[in-house]
């Protein structure tokens, strides 16, 4: 790797659920010169309290703050040492974060969980996206939307997750409202991170639209070509046009609630690639970057994947497969397409309209099957190959030709996000006989998440939103076996993101528009954005055979899913039941 | 025990499917004083002909009528000498055997296999009754029987097996046209065994009429409190009443076929504990008994050990549970219950109707379970506890409450023989989440056997056949936790068996019986038969819990066996497609 002397770079930081990481990047190429990562302290904090040691209930999960600020003090000075270039020669900082992760805060920005009053106080931190806690809160939300008929609720797939932020506020509000009323401020981590390195607060478009119930006008989304991402589009409409709730709304779910948005979120959204400001003197120290480089608005990792992978272009779905999959696509069309998790113009690439759909349960349904369902002559035999177990059973089940296995499953072992929306369902296998093998359930499970992103990407392009090239990214990039189950389930080539960083260097790329290196995230895209296109194609043989198998999953997924036979809802109940 | 000098004893022999059991038995009170087993040298034939080592054909399994005469020679002897009882006070022996388990012989009874010409030949052994190679034949025999509207398919489920005597008949006649043509006898090893104890051709009516399609007339059996057991009953009709198969359905199959009951099975049929003859000077030199005491009439395992456990009244279902599950019950109703392996006149207690069912798959689908869905720590965890899987799983599964699993099965993994009749189904497991752990399978699988045994109760109970009490034999009645299962499932008590060789007890008593130490088998399981009643008794408040998950088992198993989705054959083609 040449390193010149008038080469620029930028940084991009990834703050995930155990550990941030902090990336450096060069803005002529996108080359990633170093990175280090720094784990947190408290990791996620999920049974005890760590100030008091004082038990949680069950289903909270939180985060303190500071953990994430000894990112940047830790990580990103790591990563300019590993990268071997001169601080001097970084022009931007950008970052993004798990959502929705979301902290009550003074004015100031000051964390409550920071004031001495407070430290014992569970609600005084910050709710980590996999708090589920504020599932009854979800639930009154969703009962009072639908019951007043709010517009916004079919946006989002006409569910509110438990997991965002009106449902963690109004569990604030309930449980500790001494809490709810000291919080000046309600703040997601991707902006109160910005916060900490600009001096300024700043909301961005990403998380309000698709953790906060923004929803911008549903006019024609502006023209891409002549929207530019450095700096707030002057052109309306745009992703800043739009409204929360109303406050009629949030007093039908409590009186208290009225003033939520206008108290504690409201306050002018930025555009994704916006600067937000100049980096502190404080936050220098802490990174050992220029004091007043360009600090770009906060952003969300899987949004910042989509550039990274130089996906930006209407019709490129990104999926980012991992312990779930969840797929962003920008597109000029605005749709309902069922069962997405939100549409929002300017959500990933401003000027477009930003879908993102999931899959609840993909590769946390294998790691469940390796875990709890092969048996102990497998796992001897794959330590004798010195391969992992999921590598042994990948081989094993790619040796059979399709529909060898006589299997066909329903990939809802984690729920169901796209299409059904319905958490409460759960998983089917279909066809077992005793001669079957763990390899060929293994198999079958791939298959039925392969079957589940056909799906969903049928359901865009039914609804008007056509889909024209499939890029992967995520941890499970590494099983190839399983990318050539999709390709030829979704009779479609698949191209994969050249890097194996990409949040981080999505954030970087996003630093480098801040920075005004580029006019707008998709020039830097072109230039710094990394896709092998068409690693896998399809095979026709193969695909036929799936196409059966598929028509298969289809029918047992409106059996199952539709309410046709509701036995997967009425186990869960006899489950809860019984546990009761 | 005390052993008087007058004391008589009967001898049963257990012909199974790797080896022959035989118990010396006090005639007074059933009392088994010494038993003894013999491995056959061959077991059972499924790879090569031990003759040449050719290689045999998938799904072929033989046996060598050798190694059934060598349980003669070796285990008898045994257990008279581990009972220490003197030879001359045994009064008579009888046999039970696995079936349908047939061979071709000359018209003295020479098993052709022992003729030097043909011992390379694999079709003049004995063919096992899991020789699944005539399943082509038996599809042309339900198809021809069908298609003529022959009215005797009904008593079979509306099915012929593979495994029975017409299907094996077939294969032989048109694949081995000269053996076929030799074979002046082709004769069940329940009947063949007698014929080498007492010296001459028998047949009984329990195997013609469930393995031989030999249906007795459909008049109202005779009362059975006048019906001899001791002797081939002198009132009419009987189980000796009625008749095969007509020539012209026969011809239809194959124009050389017609003869085939004509020619080769053809013989007055014989009751059960009927006497055959006396033993033979041979046959008293191989076992070292009296010559000249009497032999019993053949029999079947599963059907001797109904009087083995003093189930010889109507309404009494005995259920003998190991790899599949075997329901024989006499009643003194006449009806066409769906789904029965057949119904016979005097086929199991002389002067009533006995009905046979079956699960095609139980333990097995167990042990598939065991051996291919249990993880490494399991397989430690039991070990360290000193404990078999099976045990350490019950265990687990045990301690949770009914429906806290959120599972539902069908038990199906190896086909369903009754009420659905359908080898091509196969199993299904409902309701997994990634919080499913291998107990809670287990235990689904579990409860669907025995949802699968309540729909054949309620089967039975339904098309008029009541069903008085449950009666376990069998291996599995060692998991306790399943029969506790069973019980709470049915809603009713479980009777278990006295003894663990109930199928060599069950003989010993036919041999009182047919040495006239009794007047029938009813006065013989009255004085001899052994059962524990009501050892487990149903829970009220777990069988409202399984009264809702029965309800599940029963939508699915006719959604998925009833052909509302038939997706079950299909992925069954599939298989086979892939496969070819």
């Amino acid at each position: 790797m040449n390193v010149h002397a008038d080469d620029q770079y930028a940084i991009g930081v990834d703050f995930g659920t155990l550990s941030g990481r902090a990336v450096v990047v060069r803005v002529s190429d996108g080359a990633e010169l170093g990175s280090a990562v720094h784990e947190y302290s408290h990791g996620a904090v999920e049974t005890r309290l760590p100030a008091t040691g004082a038990m949680l209930p069950p289903h909270w999960a939180l985060q303190g703050p500071d953990d994430w600020r000894a990112v940047l003090r830790e990580a990103v000075p790591k990563a300019v040492a590993a990268a071997q270039v001169p601080a001097s020669k970084v022009i931007g900082i950008a970052t993004d974060f798990t959502a929705c992760t979301i902290l009550p805060t003074t004015t100031e920005g000051t964390p409550l969980c920071e004031l001495d009053e407070f430290v014992g106080r569970p609600h005084a931190y910050a709710k980590l996206w996999k708090h589920h806690a504020a599932q009854p809160h979800a639930d009154r939300i969703n009962a009072t939307a639908e019951a007043r008929g709010e517009p916004w609720l079919a946006r989002y797939g006409g569910r509110i997750s438990s997991e965002w932020q009106f449902a963690k506020g109004l569990q604030l509000l309930e449980e500790d409202p001494e809490i709810y009323a000291r919080a000046d401020r309600f703040i997601e981590a991707a902006d109160w991170i910005i916060w900490q390195l600009a001096g300024v607060e700043t909301r961005n478009v990403c998380t309000a639209g698709y953790k906060g119930i923004f929803t911008a006008a549903s006019s024609e989304a502006t023209d891409p070509a002549h929207d530019g991402g450095g700096s707030p589009s002057a052109e309306a409409p745009t992703g800043t046009d739009g409204d929360y709730p109303s406050r009629e709304f949030l007093a039908a779910l409590n009186p208290d609630f009225a003033g939520f948005v206008d108290d504690k979120l409201r306050h002018p959204l930025a555009p994704l690639g916006g600067r937000a400001g100049n980096l502190t003197a404080q936050a220098a120290g802490w990174t050992g970057l220029p004091e007043g480089i360009a600090v770009a608005v906060g952003n969300v990792d899987a949004h910042v994947t989509s550039p990274a992978a130089g996906a930006v272009n209407p019709g490129q779905l990104v999926m980012i497969m991992g312990t779930s999959t969840c797929h962003v696509m920008v597109s000029d069309q605005l749709s309902e397409v069922p069962g997405m998790c939100g549409v929002v113009r300017d959500g990933i690439v401003p000027g477009l309209w930003g879908y993102e759909a999931g899959q609840s349960g993909v590769g946390d349904i294998f790691a469940w099957f390796v875990d709890n369902s092969v048996p102990r002559s497998y796992a001897e035999e794959a330590e004798r190959l010195g391969m992992s177990l999921h590598d042994h059973l990948a081989d094993l089940a790619a040796a059979q030709p399709v529909g060898a296995h006589g299997l066909v499953a329903l990939d809802w072992h984690n729920g169901n996000r796209s299409v059904l929306v319905d958490h409460d369902l759960s998983g089917v296998m279909v066809g077992q006989t005793i001669a079957t093998r763990a390899e060929e359930q293994y198999r079958a499970l791939i298959e039925a998440t392969a079957f589940g992103t056909r799906t969903i990407v049928e359901t865009f392009e039914t609804a008007g939103v056509p889909v024209t090239e499939l890029i992967v990214a995520g941890g499970l990039l590494k099983n190839a076996f399983l990318m050539q189950v999709y390709s030829d389930v979704l009779r479609r080539p698949l191209s994969v993101i050249g890097s194996d960083q990409g949040p981080a260097l999505g954030s970087a790329m996003h630093a480098a528009v801040a920075a005004g290196a580029y006019p707008d995230i998709r020039a830097a895209a072109a230039s710094m954005g990394k896709v092998n296109r068409d690693v896998y194609t399809p095979d026709a043989e193969r695909a036929d055979a799936y196409d059966a198998l598929y028509a298969e999953y289809t029918a047992l997924h409106d059996y199952f899913g539709r309410g046709i036979n509701d036995v997967l809802h009425r186990l869960r109940r006899l489950r809860a039941k019984a546990h009761s």
